[in-house]
């Protein structure tokens, strides 16, 4: 059983210098925890709240973004998809594709992206159970791609809330996959702020620390310089200053959870 | 006030043959109960649970089909996008698009349906509150389109289940917009068949009816000869047979509620 | 099928002047209606969300002004019972004793309430499906009562919310009890002004609306000279002088109803 | 701060030598681990969900077993109450009185255990959001009491589901009182098996070691040598063989956290 990965990055892309800043930042804050790392940011914020939103470079600029960090400091980097025709290109830079929550159950984007043969890190969608996922996995394999990733990210409850099942973690490591904990997204209060989602950025931790000693592959969180005039996900994004201290204590916890390989989540 | 309008038709498009038989089944029983009718189907199901699910004809001999309803029987006719690039040619045939619930916050859709000048209707996502639509709408109308109407659903209820809040109605409705109440949907269980949603058939009339007592501009059903041998959504499909029966009964308190003006539902 | 009843009072008693003057009120809007009544008012809140709310008058004078509504104005009366050895007493006054959502399942409560005698209105807990009452309807008819009401009053709804099922009335009625929807308590929202709960007094007209098109026996409605100012549950009891329009709206959606014997609801 | 305890027992009490043998064999796996013990079990299952469900000894002889376990053990004891008067007696022999979830708003219950001056541990409602327990709390304070533990044991999510939210824990620190996470109770399915609650004890123990992590006092746990067969809640205690390998896990991952001092939980 490896040890924890951290899929980590802002959430859209910035600017080349921006995305080199950030990613060298969680590259040796990764290092110094020992944990794998993953950069992500978003070329496209395809489902903003509202207009008012910022949305990204877009996915020309994007991927030269990411190609910047993968040959300046050599780290596999994801970034999530929205429509079909956007999988080939993306698949050229991107290491892993994602598709985002909303959109998990379009099957012409899963197929899509499946048949870049890239590894596919699908979100579990706020409206689906942790079985449910089991034929979002068949539309992938169907296509013949069996590298997939499987996050949770909080489901509905109520109005512009989300809540963690925990249990979901074992139940999606049952059909097969590895399962990444989205730390930061799970915290979101979607729409809660009129115009924006809102975010409890402090429970963050609390939801990292709790998947990781159920036991996971990997957790997802969204970090930045200045979480409160991030252009999306400020307020529930993690400041890059207190990502070491996290790392630290998620992988204290994560090497119990490893060393004893506990049954729900050996998949 | 105008009486209640009736969104009915299959889930899917099945043959041209098909479409006919119930479009005329459906505009003889509105005609009899005094109430307006559009027929509704998809060319395409694009999201569906699994991939063993059938999708439809696609876009080209769907709108086909769609095209023949409008000719032969003079009604107007509404069916569902999923691509950006679909809406100018579906706006072609279709009296008026329709946005899926899962894609009512992918922004380039809702635009480009927008764009086309037709009417719109959009279905609030499962996972979203009533007043979270406020956005949707805008994102509408910045791109000059006004003629939107919205559609509750149901909302995620714990896992495997939809709930219908009923105080939704009012509130899309002081949205400006006028407010479709979608009773076959609604009383879907969303993966509840392991491969296909299970859904409660019997409880469509009940919601029905619940959401014309409150007030509202129409009623979206979706109804089959044989629904339980649909190619899709045949657990919460109302018989074509009992159609006649539950449109009578919605006129009838179609006429109370609108001869009184509900004061909250009063756009 | 009888026609629509009417449970109706302030939250909790406050003077015998007050209760007759509220209960003349009620039953006028009633009579003009033609709908029945029984009034209704608690002499404990034996729950307040916190020790600052106001609990009422207690049994003994709760009782005596109970006994001088019935007398003066022959008029039945119910109230809620909190503890077994309340219910002798009560049930020498009251014509109907209510449970508590929080208390039913308490099995000593219900056994105690079922040995009176008396008809026994049973509120269905936030914390349960509308099938889990068949155990709670066992709980009464192995004491030998079987004239039990059952009321809908809201199901959480992530935190300090509450939704009302509509799909409810029609599972509780099959239950073989006459179903009441409580249209003030389900729009309640607990906890939701920090030392007491919030309430959405605007929405009790839509629920009681769309429950008695979707058919039921009776609704619940507490109301008040002056909810600004009521002691308890102010946010969610309908002004006095608002009752006799809703009342006249019910009535004529009761008459739809009943006139077409809904089957989901002729238990 | 503390190393975590374990509260652990039977759900209910069956008779003095099964009590005993319980809690000699929770007492050494509490050793071995090297965490604090206290033994609870009921006397009285008041709200069982049907009439067909065994309720216990009774208080009198419940109260001769529990001080049996004391004298001949040497362990604290705890167990629930669920009237009033049954306060004073209860707090002769047990070390801390439990409140039952559907009771945690009862004010005269609250009140009388408070007046014990014995440490009461109150289970949050599952109808009650995390902040809603400051009220809870301050009707214990205001009594005079403030030896208070507050324990976490699901949410409504749904039907017959509960769900448990990890910020649930930090979000009850905050109200100055140990916390307690009950891991058996959060994973019943209420209802769930139509005259009995169902539950899933394969996942108590994931929700145990996501709270230790997360950061709790004490973790609350029913066990029993044949759960398949236990007089109520087998379908999610812990088979007793299975203790000292969860205690273990906690108790590593509990060292983690406590050396950490995780800022959300610090108290």
């Amino acid at each position: 059983r490896l040890p924890l990965s951290v899929i980590a990055g802002p959430c859209q892309l910035e600017s080349r210098d921006h995305a080199l800043f950030l990613a060298e930042r969680l590259l040796v804050a990764c290092q110094k925890a020992r944990v794998g790392f993953v950069f992500k940011a978003s070329f496209d914020k395809a489902n903003r709240t509202s207009t008012h939103g910022k949305r990204g470079p877009g996915m020309e600029a994007g991927l030269e973004m990411l190609s910047s960090v993968k040959a300046e400091l050599g780290v596999p980097v994801l970034t999530d998809v929205h429509l079909p025709n956007q999988c080939p290109p993306v698949a050229e830079v991107a290491d892993a594709l994602q598709i985002p929550a909303f959109l998990c159950r379009q099957t012409d984007l899963l197929l899509a992206a499946a048949a870049t043969d890239r590894p596919v890190n699908v979100k579990k969608g706020q409206f689906l159970a942790p079985w449910d996922m089991q034929n979002v996995v068949e539309k992938l394999v169907v296509e013949g791609n069996s590298q997939i990733l499987l996050t949770e990210r909080g489901t509905s409850f109520g109005y512009n809330t989300l809540v963690t099942d925990m249990r979901a973690l074992p139940q999606l490591a049952e059909l097969g996959c590895p399962v990444i904990m989205d730390a930061t997204h799970a915290v979101q209060m979607p729409g809660g702020q009129g115009r924006a989602s809102g975010g409890q950025r402090e429970f963050a931790p609390v939801l990292a620390r709790a998947a990781v000693a159920v036991g996971v592959a990997g957790v997802f969180v969204e970090a930045h310089q200045d979480p409160d005039n991030a252009p999306s996900d400020g307020p529930n994004m993690i400041p890059i200053d207190d990502m070491g201290s996290l790392l630290s204590d998620l992988a204290a916890l994560d090497a119990v959870a490893k060393a004893r390989s506990f049954p729900e989540t050996c998949s």
